[in-house]
């Protein structure tokens, strides 16, 4: 292990100058001109994998340009399997305008790195492709891993979700890590063991046939958008809880060993006011902050288009507006059933002159994992011992559907971390990773791998196939 | 007045050729590169001005393309004078896709001629223009008329409000005729005597100094959505009333004579639900619906701009929001009062996590007139014998600034009035004019010409300067 890690600090140069060429390649993915560059993405890194010393790489072949890349390398017979998961693609750039240097130029400023796609995910999936170069190049693997990156992330995720449950005997492992998430705040580094589900719907309201004169008809005519600010509005009370009937009836609350070790950690309401610029916090009361962001769900409403937004005044009574509202859902909330809850809400309120459509637009189930995990305890071992601070567990208040795709479908402990800063800019201008901590990651991603070797009974590896 | 009559009917299809000329210019006057058209829509008219045997006809210089056009005949010592007003800009044509022949081609469909502008405001003006040429080319104008026609209804009006108030002198005349309304319903003439005042403001809520994640920050972070529709819903309680305080203090009730002139009017809550395709009404309870209209003041959401309206979904926590409200106001309602009130409103009431900003972007008064003043009664005696039925004093929900314009700088009682009909499409795709009623109006303007002239004890008319 020692040799890996020291091959690696060895090669950091040139480490830099290649992720700074994978960086430069605008991966988009919702983007559809930026598919070529997907794929181009995708075989950049097929070819690391390739050089490090995987085996079986391929580009799985795929209708949108956005293959899922796959290595393996399974020559490790009764050692544990992990199965590695990241993704290629990034993140749209703009607002362009904001960004001090150019997003798909990656530039160094003091210890960090500044590109789209830095942190999220490339410096990530590059930092764990290098730890396995760094060890297949010196001791080699301690333990069987098996490589799967994708290219639709940040879009649609659809060929892994139909990729993972066709292709569960070669992605049969003892467990999964994903490698797109981070520290707590900087000097606390974490292992995520929770994270919310999601339900995303439109509301549509409709009022008159056509866009009407508000002086005209005003007064009168049915206005949607007074229909849709009433009805969301009465979807939370005064005490930010959320009134749809039924709603928190599922909702498992954390264990009190986990409730207290976040009470431990360093963030309180007027520090996270000062973090995200704004006046106050707000939410659920009688719950802690991290346990509002973590452990309780929510309703977000993301905007309403419709009417008239632009510059100067439109004496517009519109005839339809349509809400962008999800919520985060928490164990062991069921994303349709809250779905449909939430339909029969809003239709049992409306008022009668309006025709109020509620669509699903996506879910995602929420995900927990217990910290006594044992692959979760090697990862936090890994973490500590190469960040020099005890990594602590932590939940994080999104959601990543591969995780629940890896739990429920393969049935695999997940281990979720990474070296992420909650200042990195994901999905927003000047987006960077702290280069210091991209090559502890290196270092963590070996330890991990070694502690998973070294780990007592864990569970028996099936054979790998013919030629290993 | 006969002769005249006879000329103009005689001439139909001469006018709607030209007509069609001039609707095929693209005068939007909100848009900047329109601004060569509306001045090219400008020079069209003084043209026909001239044409007609109109004096002093100029186009009044304009920083901004958009000249108001003045013309006189003043040639009738003794005789009163009435101040003519129309506009020659248009509302933007979009959405394009809705239109079943363009905008801009004017095309005639059985009795309707479509086209923007064809009824706001062009198709008014030139029937007018027309009513001025057909008594000049046959028996001379029986009045003394003053035609000034803006390029600016549309956008900001800013020429006319600058003008009006330096030209006071020039514009001097016993009555004005704004020929920019319409009939009650087809077959129902109509004089306008009373229209609704405005005040458009923004409301601007922000949290987060930057767009978050929902999932890491939900929860917890100011989401200026929630805000805003909690503050918005918040101003109307269930019976449909305004809750700001000392809103509804000011407002004067109509006469009982006007309520149960309204009483008599063909309109009922479901005719009007189908008129404007909705499953049914709103408002203020205890009004009548025709009280809701056009003498209870309103407000109305327009749009709510900010955040994530595109298809799919983002689950972006919006850093701020603006929404444009704007109030229908009723005499003696003050529009800068009713500003602050609605700004103390909201600021007293805005949780203190999100900063509040109240704009306020334009204001107009209500304006009413008795339906004794004898000038409306020679309107409504020329709508009536023109049209074959009697003409209704209505009232107008919207507003005509310059209808306050006239009233409070120029003193003059304003006959409001025309031929529009609801179903004109104004502001929408496919507007359209009902032809028979155009040439309708031509007669109807020259028959309330030759009423004034004949009105007993008319305003004594001031010298009209040399050369006259």
């Amino acid at each position: 292990m020692e040799r890996a890690i020291a091959y690696a600090r060895e090669h950091r140069a040139g480490f830099l100058e290649e992720l700074k060429e994978w960086l430069s390649i605008p991966s988009v993915s919702t983007l559809p001109e930026h598919g070529p560059d997907c794929e181009r993405a995708a075989r950049w890194l097929a070819d690391q994998l390739r050089r490090a010393g995987l085996r079986r790489v391929e580009l799985v072949p795929s209708k949108r340009q956005h293959p899922l890349v796959y290595g393996e390398w399974v020559g490790a017979p009764g050692a544990p399997t992990v199965l590695i998961y990241g993704h290629y693609d990034v993140q749209p750039p703009d607002p362009l305008d904001q960004w001090e240097t150019p997003p798909f130029q990656p530039t160094v400023r003091g210890e960090d790195l500044y590109a789209r796609g830095a942190s999220d995910d490339k410096g990530h999936v590059f930092a764990t492709v290098k730890a396995l170069a760094s060890l297949l190049a010196t001791d080699g693997l301690p333990v069987n891993v098996k490589v799967l990156v994708e290219g639709e992330e940040e879009s649609s995720g659809a060929e892994i979700s139909a990729y993972v449950p066709r292709h569960r005997r070669r992605l049969r492992a003892d467990c999964a890590l994903v490698m797109d998430s981070g520290f707590f705040l900087p000097g606390v580094p974490a292992i995520t063991v929770g994270l919310r589900g999601i339900l995303y719907a439109e509301v549509e309201v409709r009022g008159p046939s056509s866009d009407l004169h508000s002086g005209t008809f005003g007064g009168a005519a049915p206005n949607p958008f007074h229909e849709v600010v009433r009805l969301l509005a009465s979807l939370r009370d005064r005490h930010g809880r959320i009134r749809i009937p039924g709603f928190y009836r599922p909702v498992r609350p954390p264990a009190e060993s986990e409730l207290s070790a976040w009470r431990a950690l360093p963030m309180d309401e007027a520090e996270f006011a000062r973090m995200i610029g704004a006046r106050g916090v707000v939410g659920e009361e009688g719950y802690s902050l991290l346990e509002r962001l973590w452990a309780r769900p929510t309703l977000e409403i993301h905007g309403i288009g419709g009417g008239f937004t632009g510059p100067g005044a439109k004496t517009v009574l519109p005839s339809r507006c349509v809400a962008k509202v999800s919520m985060r859902l928490v164990p062991d909330q069921n994303p349709d059933r809250v779905f449909r809850a939430f339909e029969r809400y809003l239709l049992r309120n409306a008022h009668p002159a309006y025709e109020v459509t509620v669509r699903k637009l996506h879910t995602g189930r929420p995900w927990v994992i217990s910290p006594d995990e044992p692959a979760v305890q090697v990862a936090a071992r890994a973490w500590s011992d190469t960040y020099g601070a005890p990594a602590r567990f932590i939940r994080v208040g999104g959601s990543v559907p591969v995780v629940d795709l890896f739990s429920r479908v393969l049935g695999q402990p997940v281990v979720v971390t990474g070296f992420g800063l909650p200042d990195d800019n994901l999905h927003a201008p000047n987006e960077k990773v702290n280069l210091p901590l991209l090559w502890g990651g290196v270092e963590a991603v070996i330890r991990f791998l070694h502690g998973l070797a070294a780990l007592p009974g864990t569970h028996p590896t099936a054979p790998q196939g013919a030629g290993y």
